[in-house]
């Protein structure tokens, strides 16, 4: 049994994210009631097909009123907007969540959208992305041992953490508390960046006259590093303006990695290289082995 | 059964890809004697209880004394030496080969060395490197469906790349043929240079103070991204080193690419980023279905 339980839940944006969400907590009746809205119609028919939610909202209103739960999980540029369009509607004691991958930009949405229901508002981004797409991609067991990182507020109210976090626990995740600042910065680093490097990558060389030779030749390496750049265009390209700020400073920083080990390199520096590069297999390995 | 057999077989380096040759080879019963020679007293004693080898020589004259084929599987900065000190030994008939992942460095160390022996010398790359190192990384099946890319010379004995072809090819390989200029090119844009950006990555974060925190947050997102920063630190030096040229060529284009993406995230270019990850996207997904 839950040990904790949402009456009703409405989620916008029934993808790998929301659609994820909603299904782990009926997996395993931990919500009565399942309210889905989103942009693409067939997309919401497909999740009541699928019984991930139990009805389809049209409208903003309709969505969220009577709701205990509201998660937005769109892409975050568009979070401004579902914020504005629900709270008017949103009832008192109605908790709202969020799944964005940035944090300082939504809740400066949430800032200017919701008022005096800023204080039910519990930031949150559960690491579990994946480079699929769709209510389709969407399974109970997504977030099983996957951390949420909450980005609470110094005002944000204390029932509402709880109700978020026991969710997300619920859906078999363990939750981490962090500033929105510390949160941006430590996902510039760790996620955004490496994102953008994988497109990055894979756009160099589709480009190129001869692309097809090159992509022949292309092995597992090639075919793991990049596969973040399988990733949503529309859900990255949100990401790198939100947190244009942490990302930016990490391409510079980025940039200049690279080209000391040009340096070296040109320099057939031979143990400066390999210097660079047993530092991060150990680096590497080891947290690999404290992963586990 | 296998449509050609090997007599003896030498290789110099029992790990990971020489090992795993041999392994092939013997589980189809397709040559006669296995011979091991390296660096590490233990990784060979290793290889003989695991039957991968039959005997070990420890000098290059009993090693390549009678052997039909010689494979050398060690980094490729060792590749001079041991040519050096194999090719007074090697019989007449006898057909050299390498797992080399840079071939036109290969190809001028063995034109220093093997003087008339150098038309017996077929210079060969098999796709399969993982980050896994030593004979207990070997296995039979590593080369199945796997591309080896052969880059002999004009001037090549025709029976001695049939000979290596005909032996990658019982290992279940298919072999490609091209110019070690084009090879060394092709492989810096999808190989070289995706290790090269993987180990700078986990390099500068592990340098970070406040790199646990980093790490503890990092998703499977990123442990794909790294996982060929796991490789051997000495064999990617010396590629690093002996295939510069082109991967400098390669590093330079990258971080013009990356520099046309961070402009066009500063200057939120919302379709301007959109455009080049959905054109990354659409490009490796391509990639995937033609690879099925």
């Amino acid at each position: 049994m839950p040990t904790s339980r949402v009456g009703r839940l409405a989620v916008f944006g029934v993808g790998l994210i929301g659609g994820s969400f909603a299904a782990a907590l009926k997996a395993v009746h931990a919500v009565g009631h399942v309210t889905g809205v989103g942009r693409g119609r067939a997309n919401l028919e497909r999740a009541l097909a699928l019984g991930v939610v139990d009805e389809i909202a049209t409208d903003a209103r309709s969505a969220v009123q009577g709701a205990d739960l509201v998660l937005v999980a769109v892409p975050v540029q568009q979070t401004a907007r579902v914020f504005a369009a629900i709270a008017p509607h949103l009832s008192a004691h109605a908790v709202l969540t969020d799944a964005g991958s940035t944090k300082q930009d939504v809740i400066a949405a949430a800032r200017a959208a919701l008022g005096p229901r800023m204080r039910r508002f519990v930031p949150a981004h559960p690491i579990a992305g994946a480079e699929l797409t769709g209510v389709d991609a969407a399974k109970a067991s997504l977030y099983h041992g996957r951390s949420v990182v909450i980005t609470a507020l110094l005002d944000t109210d204390a029932d509402a953490i709880g109700t978020v976090e026991s969710a997300w626990q619920v859906c078999g995740a363990r939750t981490v508390r962090m500033t929105p600042e510390r949160h941006d910065a430590v996902f510039a680093a760790v996620s955004h960046l490496p994102h953008a490097l994988a497109f990055a990558l894979v756009h160099m060389i589709a480009a190129r006259p001869g692309a097809d030779e090159l992509f022949a030749q292309a092995g597992a390496g090639f075919r793991d590093f990049t596969r973040i750049a399988s990733s949503s265009p529309e859900m990255w390209r949100d990401i790198c303006i939100g947190n244009r700020g942490a990302l930016l400073a990490e391409m510079d920083a980025y940039a200049q990695a690279l080209g000391t080990l040009r340096a070296l390199i040109a320099a057939e520096d031979a143990d400066g290289i390999e210097g660079v590069f047993a530092a991060a297999r150990a680096a590497r390995n080891r947290w690999l082995d404290n992963a586990r």
